[in-house]
């Protein structure tokens, strides 16, 4: 799992920052979260290849959330993509991009899809054979989700050496390495546990901005591997965070404290701060595990 | 008149190119002409201030063009702007803006206006006191205006050394250099050219882009001192200018040669050229004032 940070400011793009946009690699598919102004450029600059991106996660209709987003559609069309793209957001995305497209007289070339978001309570909305993705309600000014985004159990590891002790015929590998026991010739029955380990545990990311500390999503994101939390203020400006609907560093790092996650990825840091170090300091005091989001940075989990 | 080009290619913005946007400083006012994606950041990049913007043009719908413009009007916002803004652009401008900000819950806090478009003929859209905005009517896939930006003419200069002469007194001067003739005590009247000289001629700026060659638009533009006109081709890919919607930098010389205008500046050049070098030696063999727009360069017109 692999997240590259395309933008991690509030508020709005200037000369050295980027607005919010990011994106997840798991189990080999990429996910963009979030778009703002100017994300088209920045996935280009992190060398990530449009093709690849398939679904768009779109947190709230705050413009430093989103604004890139017509752009990137527009730029797959100039660009003659055929696959197809989902737009999961808040309900009003499908409108204010197809207006824009209707005006310029520029459909897409390629099947664009709109999941719009209403749900105030967590929501699949995304199932697939790697991943499944589920909405996070956030505490905002206006209507926004994050996401969480899990990876699917991987097969048992098969023990080759006791496989072929056994003498196992290889057409029933497949069944093993789902949990199956092993049926010999003779009837005897080897159990699975002798025949293969634990997968690795599956990776999953929650995805969380922009939210006022929100204990709700506790039990949804407990023990998740990363978790990105917004961090707009420091703990000096707490009276500005829950009336804007944000968080501070030390709100998040609790955050991340009581669900018992593996990481916390801080970012989404007002732009009032000269240097986001003493957000380290801050969240590190409540929570050990803590890394900054920076714009181009690339952040593992494992 | 200074013309400071934030970004002059087509299509879709890249690492290292901006889509189309401007400002033409002209009589100590400043004019944004077309706002692409990422026109907020080119303009903090060429330290323009924002406080400075009053009026923004936008010559047709296509993203390339106005795809920056609802996050520079947010960021005005964010900003705590108080002066109006006035954008002037094709009908459809409102609503793409307004939906945006109304999803958003973000109405500015200062007074913006909505000029739209709709006329196929030139129309006088902007009657200050020093300055005079007028539409060109381009031809393009979809409904397009260029805008031709005039400096009223200045006063006449005052030749202090006639006026001491004759002992005019000082609160007639004001009259003098608007054009009136001076009555002494002993009712002499000493005629207004031999007290003043001619100002200099006021400058005048036509950006034209996104058109095909029209050569409709030759009278309107006639003499004027900067032509902007877009080249998004080379002769060699003539056969693609047209049905696009486009011109070829010969065809933009011929426009420029037959408007007799003082210069032309060449720009919204496809992403499919490496160099734009070829684009100035093809319209010089028309046209011998010929400079190339780039982003980040500033071009002086006298």
């Amino acid at each position: 799992m692999k997240l590259t940070v395309l933008g991690c400011y509030a508020a709005t793009p200037r000369t050295f920052t980027n607005p919010t946009s990011q994106v997840l690699e798991l189990n080999n598919e990429l996910f963009l979260i979030d778009c703002g102004e100017g994300t088209q450029v920045e996935l280009r600059r992190n060398k990530i290849k449009f093709s690849k991106l398939k679904h768009i996660f779109i947190s709230h209709l705050h413009g430093d959330h989103f604004y890139g987003l017509v752009g990137l559609i527009s730029t797959f069309t100039l660009l003659n993509r055929e696959k197809e793209l989902h737009v999961h957001g808040p309900k009003g995305i499908k409108e204010i991009v197809t207006l824009q497209l209707k005006f310029s007289k520029s459909w897409t070339g390629y099947p664009l899809y709109f999941h719009e978001l209403s749900s105030r309570e967590p929501e699949m909305i995304l199932h697939n054979k790697k991943v499944t993705v589920e909405t996070i309600p956030l505490k905002h000014r206006i209507y926004a989700n994050g996401f969480l985004i899990r990876e699917k159990p991987g097969a048992r590891k098969l023990l080759i050496n006791e496989v072929e002790k056994y003498d196992i015929n290889v057409a029933y590998y497949r069944g093993i390495k789902k949990g199956k026991d092993a049926v010999l010739d003779d009837g005897t029955v080897i159990p699975n546990h002798k025949l293969t380990a634990d997968p690795e545990p599956p990776e999953s990311y929650a995805f969380c901005s922009d939210t006022a500390y929100n204990p709700k999503m506790l039990d949804q994101i407990k023990g998740v591997t990363g978790l990105y939390h917004e961090s707009t203020f420091l703990e000096e400006h707490a009276y500005l965070a829950a009336p804007t609907g944000h968080s501070t560093a030390r709100e998040a790092a609790a955050i991340a404290r009581d669900a018992s996650v593996s990481k916390l990825v801080l970012g989404h840091y007002s732009t009032r701060y000269d240097s986001i170090l003493p957000f380290k300091q801050e969240a590190g005091e409540i929570f050990p595990n803590v890394d900054l989001a920076d714009d181009g940075k690339i952040i593992e989990f494992s």
